[in-house]
């Protein structure tokens, strides 16, 4: 295995950062690699907010429910799917444009995603560690609102980047044979799989706590699906002109 | 620049393959590297689906718009946003589980996209070129029925894999400016940066093409919001069980 795919395994969640801050040459070295991703059809459906003014990072770690890696980390960045800019840049160069297109959120959404992980790779190859910050999306349109977020751009994530000062295990993952199948989606073995999965999560859990903390993958998820997860998002993209139609 | 960095910055989509297959075991190194990547809440909400029966590669090269490569490269998977099987896990652990909610979307799309992004890193160091196809959403319905896709799974894009046989130049992306912006959302320069970038497009193609190619970056997005981009995808996920609640 090369050292960038063994990188790529030890990938684990940072959320203690020394005050050490990322230079900012190397700041700028990961976002180009973020954008050196795959874009569909060249559209770059994105934009990030580097916040860095403290009183907003304040407010977000508090809308991202109580999170304080926000504000410790080195840098905290937004990722923004935005259809704003090639749907104007198409404009000015006389298209008469539709938005709103379900297709369009999605080519937005998974172009920032691609780019992300770009940058959360090279940065973790410099030996800076990071988190991926969904709770961003708790409350959108305040998030948006700090941000001064037009139509047509949503923010998709945070992620905090910074020095580690804590070394956590690497998480498990399902077995490979659930994830990955043969020319068919054959979900057979997946019972048996998930199963073998809640154990590995069983020993994984109590490793971690002293034999305290005595759950699986599945009870894990339970709390997920049982409440509407962000039941606000359909009327928040709505609202700003994702209209999924 | 580290070696990682450096490869993430020479990406670029690779169409057309040596007859050389990848190794099972490289292969399966790259769909573990996969699944290291970030997933929210653990929930891993994907499935990849490896096509081997060369008539199923012929149907789906047709159906992305006829995209040779699909048959031609070593290996051909479809990367699925999955809700089916961690929601059924969380049911078999005794969840009332509610669907459909858009938040679920966009989860299983993202962690789709960063799992495939890894993946695609983890080839590009073993010298494996990759292209990304979006045109697996042409025909969501038919590529679901010959992968057999249940409800609450659905295509997001395919990934052709394999050993170069092509050096095709990098592509230029927007300048940072364009894309990172410090606190808030703010596009009064934007106009002068897409400008900018229209000029380096213009160049690009005016010298891959020997001068026949006159173009920029704007022009080429035009036919993409002119027309109803792949109009059906809100209809095709609304069937899937991906209800945009």
């Amino acid at each position: 295995m090369n050292p960038t795919i063994e990188r790529l395994q030890s990938h684990r969640s940072i959320r203690k950062f020394t005050d050490q801050k990322i230079p900012r040459e190397a700041f700028e070295t990961f976002i180009r690699a973020g954008q050196s991703a795959a874009t569909s059809n060249h559209v770059q459906a994105y934009s990030i907010i580097h916040v860095v003014n403290p009183e907003n990072r304040r407010k977000l770690a508090e809308l991202a429910g109580g999170q304080a890696y926000v504000v410790d980390s080195s840098d905290f960045l937004v990722f923004c799917a935005d259809m704003k800019r090639s749907t104007e840049a198409a404009e000015r160069a006389g298209a008469e444009v539709i938005r709103g297109m379900t297709e369009q959120l999605l080519v937005a959404s998974i172009d920032t995603a691609l780019m992300a992980q770009n940058i959360a790779v090279a940065a973790e190859s410099e030996g800076v560690g990071l988190c991926y910050i969904g709770g961003i999306r708790n409350d959108p349109a305040q998030v948006s609102e700090i941000l001064r977020l037009p139509e047509h751009v949503y923010p998709v994530f945070g992620m905090c980047l910074g020095y580690p000062d804590q070394n956590p295990e690497v998480k498990p993952r399902l077995p490979l044979a659930a994830i990955l199948k043969e020319d068919y989606y054959l979900d057979h073995q997946d019972q048996s799989l998930v199963a073998e999965f809640d154990n590995t999560m069983r020993t994984y859990y109590a490793a971690r706590t002293g034999g305290t903390k005595d759950t699986t993958w599945s009870e894990q998820l339970k709390p997920l699906f049982t409440s509407k997860l962000r039941p606000h998002m359909r009327e928040f993209l709505l609202g700003k002109g994702f209209e999924m139609k």
